[in-house]
């Protein structure tokens, strides 16, 4: 990219008092790049981000969430709920009395497991997330079709019934690894697993499995771990692993304003380097990547105990949207588990595909989308959560229309500090979020 | 498994002295599982761990590592070093200076490039690493088969002088997006970015390029990171992530006897939540699979600085030990970064091949090798630095005439904390590493 192209500066759509540059402490030299004179002063930005804050508290002070029972929902429609260990070890323990019951009434050995199939799924618009229906199935020890999926049951009930004794948590892997021979290989156990989570209506971790970790968090959060105090100020560059046993976690604490959500691991690092949550009070959190369960439930917790608004950085294509309404409704793998596992009303900050043309971002680092990107943006279109945000839906159309798209680290271009020294501060101040 | 098979408990090549089941302090009340009768008190086994701990701070501090120029070699052979950001800038600058001169002199714009072919690769067994030859050839932009590569290279020393200038860290990924439609894919970016570091003679490291973080540590050792003083005993159960750039952490301190290093997050996860530092005082580290260039920085730094012996735990198949022998010997793809990368003397604690029949893994939870296994695990036995371990040969040959394998969780079967009650105590007491 020419440095010509570099120094352009082009008014985006401003409000008209920032048009003059202003004069701003910052650590940076670079007044050349794009949009910098358009910044104003930090204390500014931060006032705009503390009425995001307090609309927040009282919104989430104010309301309780909705429930199924709410909805009149809770006959015909099926969740889960975090159950302490003695909790689940009754439920195990009724499950297979039932089935003994079964068996000395002449009916056989069986159990009865709700459906998960995309059939017996249903979005809630009321809740913003899909829930599962109430349709289950017998499963039984005489019947061809069904004993190897019993089998494992039982054996994955008194696994989960051991870990609920001793109170350890194990990964599925673990799980696995106890019989692999009649596991055959983890997708079958794992999917038992998700039936039990259903069939004994509590929540895969209240069952002490727990994924492998992949999270990281830095910034303006104070948290317990297994008794220690973490401050995730002091966490230097790098950050914390958000543990994969979110029971260990409580006595969450924070003065920030707001939660920044970033999707990869390189805009992380950049933004934990340059310390943004010191300019801008705030708690930076990444799953990097496809989000798993530990860090979904982190991110809950957060916005539910602290009531923080939350900003998505994700990449411009429909898989950022994809990993956003995962974190927001849920994966329909795990449909039943969706009150506990989502966030609802996290707002989409960027790199939207508005901002590739209003950012000047170069044609070079923007990349033409496949036919199965626009296959599957058109199929976004078409679901319910994004239907009920209109700035999504146009946001999605241009993304179809110029069958453009990019990656977060695309705002590399104009230099590698230009995401935290213009970008976001920009956007918050505009306030540029949907 | 049966209960009866688990309750066995032979005797398996043991001290005399060992025979005699002896009570200790536990938190577990599983007096069934197999061999744990055999268990010392922990005072025990620590001070054998303190013969250990006294023999490696004594061996680390009489021998200075030997260096290519103590074998004669640095004319022949070719090492990269950590350079300070300034002089990189210098190197980088030295390079253009020279690609000017060129022109100058009507040779045209070319550089000399390292070659980092497996044929100019070699094994140096006093240093027990692979070392780079000193062939090189020439890059030159008049020349269609270079063209590309040397447009790549140029670009590529210029972001990262700037890099060098700011002092800031990126990804490989972060640049590759600085220009897509030149790089093409980020394998091209890659590649060029390690000829770069070959040819300035600096680490990838110091050209202020870090890899995505992918390890976590716990335990006990504490060190700074960007200022921040982190206390590994106090990171909860999850641990703290690895920072991507070495040069952020210092002042390492720790009471720990031993470096813990583990292949998988599941294993490490176990060790975590049941504080296995605690005690035996050691530091716990994991890579979660294929170790990055992060954590083999970082494991590098703990075992010099802190003097400590290196236990592996890692699966009994060929894909455990070339992990292993990627922390000691280094891989090819950056053989001209192994003095820097390697960590030698780590020594292979578990899951050995020897071990399965020692320990009553049970037959269903080994399994069997593919005939791609069988094939590595020969390829293995060809290495000089298994060759050269007389304990890695027989177990390796037992491996493939086996032809069975088993991951860590496979201890899972005698129980989830089985590895940690158990195993790695009675491993730890008989001092059975090789």
């Amino acid at each position: 990219m020419s440095e010509k192209k570099r120094r352009r500066a082009d008014p985006v759509a401003p409000g008209p008092s920032s048009r003059q540059p202003k004069p701003r402490a910052g650590p940076s030299s670079a007044s050349a790049l794009p949009f910098k004179n358009r910044l104003k002063p930090d204390a500014t930005i931060v006032s705009a981000l503390r009425q995001l804050y307090a609309a927040e508290q009282s919104s989430m002070s104010a309301a309780r969430p909705l429930t199924l029972t709410d909805l009149g929902l809770s006959s015909t429609c099926r969740e889960v709920a975090d159950c302490d260990p003695s909790a689940v070890r009754l439920a195990i323990e009724d499950a297979i009395l039932a089935a003994a019951h079964s068996v000395l009434e002449g009916r056989g050995f069986s159990f009865s497991v709700p459906s998960r199939s995309s059939s017996n799924q249903i979005y809630v618009p009321e809740l913003d997330r899909i829930v599962l229906r109430d349709k289950s199935s017998t499963r039984g020890f005489s019947n061809l079709s069904t004993v190897r999926k019993t089998t494992i049951t039982v054996r994955l009930l008194a696994l989960i019934h051991q870990l609920c004794i001793k109170n350890i948590h194990v990964t599925k892997r673990d799980l696995f690894y106890t019989d692999v021979k009649l596991f055959q290989d983890q997708g079958q156990s794992d999917a038992v697993l998700d039936d039990i989570s259903c069939m004994l209506g509590c929540t895969r971790s209240s069952l002490n499995v727990v994924a492998s970790e992949k999270g990281v968090v830095v910034g303006r959060l104070v948290f317990t771990e297994g008794g220690d105090r973490i401050d995730c100020t002091k966490m230097g560059v790098g950050g914390k692993a958000i543990p994969p046993n979110i029971d260990h976690v409580g006595n969450m604490e924070s003065d920030a304003l707001f939660i920044l959500l970033v999707e990869k691991d390189a805009a992380y690092m950049r933004l934990a380097e340059d310390r943004f949550y010191n300019r801008f009070p705030c708690i930076i959190v990444t799953a990097k990547g496809q989000p798993d369960v530990a860090t979904r439930l982190f991110l809950k917790k957060m916005k539910t105990e602290l009531k923080l608004p939350v900003l998505a950085l994700v990449d411009s294509d429909p898989y950022g949207l994809k990993i956003l309404s995962v974190y927001m409704c849920g994966s329909k793998n795990m449909s039943y588990d969706s009150s506990n596992l989502t966030t609802p009303d996290i707002k989409w900050l960027g790199i939207r595909p508005s901002d590739l043309d209003k950012y000047k971002i170069p044609e070079q680092c923007r990349l033409p989308m496949t036919e199965q990107d626009v296959k599957t943006g058109k199929d976004l279109l078409e679901e319910d959560f994004v239907k009920k945000n209109e700035g999504w839906v146009r946001e999605l159309e241009l993304m179809i229309k110029t069958k453009q798209k990019a990656e977060i680290q695309a705002l590399s271009s104009f230099g590698f500090q230009y995401l935290t020294e213009v970008y976001l501060p920009l956007k918050l101040q505009e306030e540029d979020w949907i």
